[in-house]
């Protein structure tokens, strides 16, 4: 089995998390956000997430991902597999096919750590 | 010399991205965006990126940041080089010490690819 990415937790969905830029990141939250940075730190990744995210419907058919990629189909298999372990995708298997979409939460509560906009510049 | 990150690149320090969740990322604006986000996943580095983004003033000595981590000296350097050429952080020399301080726009942007609120459902 493939290493087990840390699934990311916290503020339970309300989509916020306490910026970086706000107060020193706990090194629990640190631990929990870089396993998600960690599983978007890849260009194929993104593109997948990008894709799913994106899909009209909020949710994909693997077999509607697979095209347009360069690489084959067990590596996309093998991305998918750890944006779901980060906690940025799910999915459900229907017959066939294996279905996915986004879980909105993660990826905002992502966007909160990295807001920099609402901070108070001191001095 | 170690492995060079890709600097981000994208909008004009606008601040923004077109959101994952709205289009399919381009391959090269994956790339860009991927070794950002790479250097976002480690535990070290996102502490790190907090002390800094966090501190009164908006910028840190380097003196500043070493104690309370377990991790030594040439490793702390290590992470900030790799901020660094990720454009997540900036900094100068004065003296003896090195002040670092975060480049705002680099983290605007990646909470803009990353943003899902602002998108219309479909359907």
């Amino acid at each position: 089995m493939s290493k087990q990415l840390p699934v990311l937790t916290g503020a339970e969905d309300t989509g916020c998390c306490t910026p970086l830029a706000q107060e020193p990141i706990p090194a629990t939250d640190a631990v929990n956000a870089a396993g998600a940075f960690k599983a978007l730190g890849d260009p194929t990744r993104l593109q997948l997430l990008s894709r799913i995210a994106s899909h009209a419907g909020g949710e994909v058919c693997v077999c509607e991902l697979t095209p347009g990629f360069e690489v084959s189909g067990p590596t996309i298999s093998h991305h998918l597999k750890v944006l779901r372990q980060a906690g940025l995708i799910d999915c459900e298997r229907r017959g066939t096919w294996v279905y996915y979409w986004i879980v909105p939460s993660t990826l905002a509560r992502l966007a909160g750590l990295l807001q920099v906009g609402s901070v108070t510049p001191v001095g």
